[in-house]
């Protein structure tokens, strides 16, 4: 039986609150934020004691063309400079590299002479070998790593175990949970978690978390693998990410008990930047057609297009949804 | 340490699903939902397999002028055979009464003369001996019976173990944890409900659960008290109800594993009936004031006068509750 550690009155100083508006929530309007608002974020971040800010996407400008998205699908060194400086703060500067949609071999400078403290590696479970390549890459360049191991939902027991086998036996520093789907319930969340934490204590390895929130559990979800030694919790201003969005900082921020967490700093965001920007138009969070493909454990791609072509016949797009899964 | 009963494939035949739409959501609106609304919800009920409708109130009508508000805060017994004949049908019919708030001696007929099956007693946790009185006389009367103890996050443990010996001597049926402002967390309504279990497994009663949705885990603290062995479970559609709201129907139908619940039924009743509610101007479910009133563990009095006064000075507000906290 997993152990929990510590309870609601701890505080854990290993807990790391990673920012990742700017990367999920640029999957809603395609990366097209003001650098003012990108600044204010960084600035918000630092006052409201966040650890890490996810920048955005480091993809390849030979598969995706510069002129169809936001610049922070790239994260030119330079865009991310144009913002912090030299990042004279506690806040860590992370980017995104897909499995198979960046060119890591050519697009990474050594860290010594980049602004950026963390590359995480997204992929799905059958291509760890090839995420295994690009952090021991990005490892010997001198950057801090994860794995971010994508759709954990449809995954077996044995294909996680090989993958925590094999993770655990490279450099990469955290390995991360990601419920792409929002369909984990948090007593699926909870036993994913202490297996993840047993593997990672054993290699020395951090533990992480990033959630979505279909079923309204992202929050719920975060703090169960966190009370099991999870470290690095993802969130985002007011939840905003791809489909029905992530865990929100703000609720976040209110449950963690370090005082060096701030959450009226962040809440001045959220109300001059974060929803101006819903009002603006950019749609994301929780509704039912997210909610249907969370219960059917299956990609949000059909609910988003429900929800991009302005529909409302939510029970047909249900019948239509159990004629395909 | 508690024990969880069954696991997420387990179909639990003590589970009784509670409809509190009417009556939770009927503080959004007064109360006034028009008779085809409610038929359409009972038949709604009927057809996805919910146990329980609660109706509304039975609220005091020399307390409550019954020409300021909808039928459904005093729940006369023809305006409920208006909408439900003599129920022919599985679905049982609830009303509550509120300790301090009803002329029970008086406003409830024999349950042999009454279509009526189940009074839910609502006190808070000082008033359990106004509450076991009511109780008993219920009870004469041949009504099922709960006791939903509110706030029960302002409790302290000495209070919840002398409310629960004193409703566990009484002839209630179900006693109720109610999260009244929204601030238990998954790890609290869990050890909250193992004590409830244990209390009431000893006593021959049954438990039963009532969220609201202030820092968006209704859902899931409803599936966390559902494990540690509670039947009731309160819900409500698209989560209507005072302030954050409550668990929403349509996740918990979603999650339970027992055949007999359908929620293809129930979409079809949010789109033709739920969704024009909400567009019609009706406002409730999780947003930042209700947060922080469920974070500080205080009443949403404040949040929902800031709704109702359109405000969205987010920040102001905060920091006028924590100096009123």
């Amino acid at each position: 039986m997993p152990q929990r550690k510590g309870n609601l009155m701890s505080v854990r100083d290993d807990v790391k609150v990673v920012d990742a508006t700017i990367r999920d929530g640029g999957l809603c309007n395609n990366f097209a934020f003001s650098d003012e608002f990108v600044t204010e974020l960084y600035k918000t971040n630092i006052r409201s004691g966040v650890d890490y800010m996810e920048f955005g996407y480091r993809a390849s400008k030979n598969m995706f063309d510069p002129k169809e998205h936001g610049k922070w699908k790239f994260c030119d060194e330079a865009d991310i400079r144009a913002i912090v400086g030299e990042n004279i703060s506690d806040l860590k500067i992370a980017v995104m590299a897909d499995v198979g949609r960046c060119d890591y071999k050519t697009d990474f400078i050594p860290k010594s002479e980049s602004v950026i403290d963390m590359v995480r590696v997204a992929c799905y479970i059958h291509q760890i070998p090839a995420a295994v390549d690009m952090i021991e890459h990005f490892h010997s360049l001198g950057y801090e790593t994860t794995c971010n191991i994508m759709a954990i939902s449809t995954a077996n027991t044995e294909q996680v175990d090989d993958a925590l086998t094999q993770l655990c036996e490279s450099s990469v520093d955290v390995i991360y949970l990601v419920d792409s789907y929002g369909s984990l319930f948090p007593e699926n969340a909870g036993e994913l978690a202490a297996k993840y934490s047993a593997f990672a204590e054993k290699a020395g390895k951090k533990v992480g978390f990033h959630a979505h929130n279909n079923q309204n559990l992202a929050f719920a979800n975060t703090i169960e693998t966190l009370s099991y030694g999870f470290s690095y919790l993802d969130a985002t201003a007011m939840g905003m990410g791809r489909g029905a969005g992530n865990c929100a900082t703000e609720l976040l921020l209110g449950f963690l008990k370090n005082p060096k967490y701030n959450l009226y700093s962040h809440l001045v965001f959220l109300e001059n930047y974060m929803i101006p920007l819903r009002e603006s138009g950019v749609t994301w969070g929780f509704d039912l057609q997210y909610m249907f493909t969370g219960q059917l454990n299956c990609h949000p791609r059909p609910a988003m297009a429900f929800t991009t072509e302005g529909r409302n016949d939510y029970s047909e797009f249900y019948k239509s949804l159990l004629d395909n899964v």
